[in-house]
């Protein structure tokens, strides 16, 4: 694409992980929730294969410096996990604002990702389309596409046609 | 969404799995398209933790019936299994045609399916939009964009902006 | 352990099964509540590899047979496929009922189950241990054990200390 | 490869699955060796993903129709599960034999398979192997390189030098 | 649960990993008790999927940095890697004492672990349960039930049936 | 094994990671070679479970410090993702170098990689097996068993027959 590189912002945050062998999963339900709760920006589980033929998960957890500890805290309250591994990442962030759009599902907002100087992505909010869906008795992607037609529309209008200016 | 049950098209098909522990994944990667090549309708990989503490692989490959011997000896073939599980399943599909939409990124054509009576869901084919996508230089999200864009102008146009009748 | 055979109970029941390879994980996530709020009896994912470097998701949803056309219609209409494998399966059970057990953190419920003549496994009812959890403010684990405790005092009064009478 | 079919041999297998999301990875540890110990053919773990967030396991567990009984009671006593489903299958096989090939690791077992009229395939035996490779202090690699080695020699002595009779 | 946070213990340790596609499943099943022999902290495997449609293995292996250079050697020998990845991790541990319980399977350690200020969370030590499950022809969830039953009992007594002074 | 540690190679690389869990598997495909292509040293998928119960996929490019940023923004430009996760890694590499073996299946090239102070491992390389196997219509195991018994061949002639001499 011959893309010519964004000047990213890059802040240092914390990225926990612990293997969980000795839980059931379904202790691990709520745990996500919890930890985005307490101030993680993000959560997940990774499926991991241990000795003793055991198939266990792997938590990784990511938040600023501040909240590391707490949230090991949490971690450590919540699982049955004796160690929780730390390591510190950069995080590049693209410059963002939001837009809204309307269809005939309603207003949806659309998250707006600066990727290249001048050139835009964009993706429809989530929780904005699942109510729009739910209210209108249609799936997702109904809600999806009409709010990508407007986007594209509105973009066409105000660009003068240019792709390119996006 | 109360919805009214289509009338589907089933047929019977075979499904053959097997669990592949003792060949390396660099020889399953040529495998698939030549599965696809063969006649089989679909084919994929599933990870697995098997006894002996192996991480290993399940292959499934879905097919005419009368393709099965085919494709059960292209597997004992290729791979290190001595052993292939068949059985039959119903599958359900639904009504399918194309149409192609203009974009700015040239022609697409759109997969429509008739999930409900009188109700059309649409997709753009990856095919074509990969293929613009690299001609243009730009993601496929873009040209996915542009394609739904254009199929919902059409659709409002042909259908007096009722979104019922889709 | 030299098992005595129960009787289950057998039924016979439905599973579908699709391949999820051109829609995002974010509308995948309602899904599996969707499913179950619509008669489903379980619903769950799994990570698959498909053609063409894809990584998809297999989703299989398990219903009695009354409910397997309305299922596929809703899997139709909020996923992106184009056709749904569908297998008769049978589901043996076995034969439960639930007994409740004060611990310092509240009354909570037990499943039990009849593994064998005569002998009985139990689990504490995740729901009551989650509100319980967070009513006093303590981990899952801590009111499980208060349950499990419970529940073993209970039996060893009842039983007079013999653990096969279970 | 114009492949000539095999008359291959097929049997009709049980297959036994349950999902788990109730209890720890660490009970799961050993019972897959229990499994086999009591007839399975075949068992093993995949990582699955239920509702209310939880990633969890399903067993599956391969059987000859008379050891289903026996082996669902095991699976009810040793897991939290109340319901396992049960399917039949039909397994092709390929006719076998052993053979003993020198190395200068010791006589190490080939399994052989027959996957086409007159062709056959041939791998070392892996305890054979690992006992092979721990007794010379070497990889696993090396036992296998040595065997197949040998193998082909062999292969080709008896041959005439012609890779097609294999 | 208004944590109190603990001073926990940390220590620099090393994470090795590296990505296998070019060896059989079935010669991965001893290595991760060999590098556990080796001094590995703990080792284990996630399923990945790599360039050229290959379902391929991460191996991750944790140790103390004395032990890297042993352990990069062990993975070099016994894997078909030409590369492993290292990188540096803080692991944050509990302060652990182990009990022991008295059950009507005989005797069992108990894990503890002070996860708070005063507040410990205990586990059963999974090879005395296998041990005395094997003994006693039971499931791990009756020795595990029964364990913890135990510690309740014990830990009420002490505590004057304080839960907070766990 | 008594390994004799070789003085590796090590270097410092970058490693790139994002969640995706807002766009198709279908967009992903295409990925992993276009990101090889633009200098990334190697790029892998895993599936994960993200919030919201999302199955979601983790992407994990590894590359030379001066390429990061080029990768950095082909990943912003074809993926969903609004944040990369960057960190340092340290890879340990082996000798190499490259031999060539004649089989009956024509030339065939060998990695070697010194794994220990003058002892090889010895691969066949993937590329020219499978030329080699679709020329003449076999399998890639057939290809690779001729290779490594030639291989072993040369190495028992050029060694005196002295396996620690490898």
């Amino acid at each position: 694409m011959g893309l010519v590189i964004m000047p990213e912002r890059a802040e240092t945050l914390i990225l926990l992980e612990t293997n969980l062998d000795d839980m059931p999963a379904e202790w691990l339900g709520p745990l996500l929730d919890q930890l985005l709760a307490a101030g993680a920006l993000d959560a997940w589980f990774a499926p991991i294969q241990m000795k003793k033929n055991r198939p266990a998960v792997q938590l990784s957890v990511l938040c600023p410096p501040r909240q590391a500890a707490e949230l090991r805290a949490l971690i450590f309250a919540h699982t049955s996990t004796l160690g929780i591994r730390e390591r510190t990442v950069l995080r590049y962030s693209l410059p963002r604002r939001t837009e809204t759009v309307d269809t005939r599902f309603g207003s949806i907002r659309m998250k707006l990702a600066e990727y290249a100087p001048g050139r835009w992505k964009a993706a429809p909010e989530f929780e904005d389309c699942l109510a729009a869906a739910r209210a209108a008795g249609v799936s997702l992607a109904e809600v999806y596409a009409a709010a990508l037609a407007a986007w594209e529309r509105g973009e066409c209008e105000n660009s003068d046609g240019k792709p390119e200016s996006r």
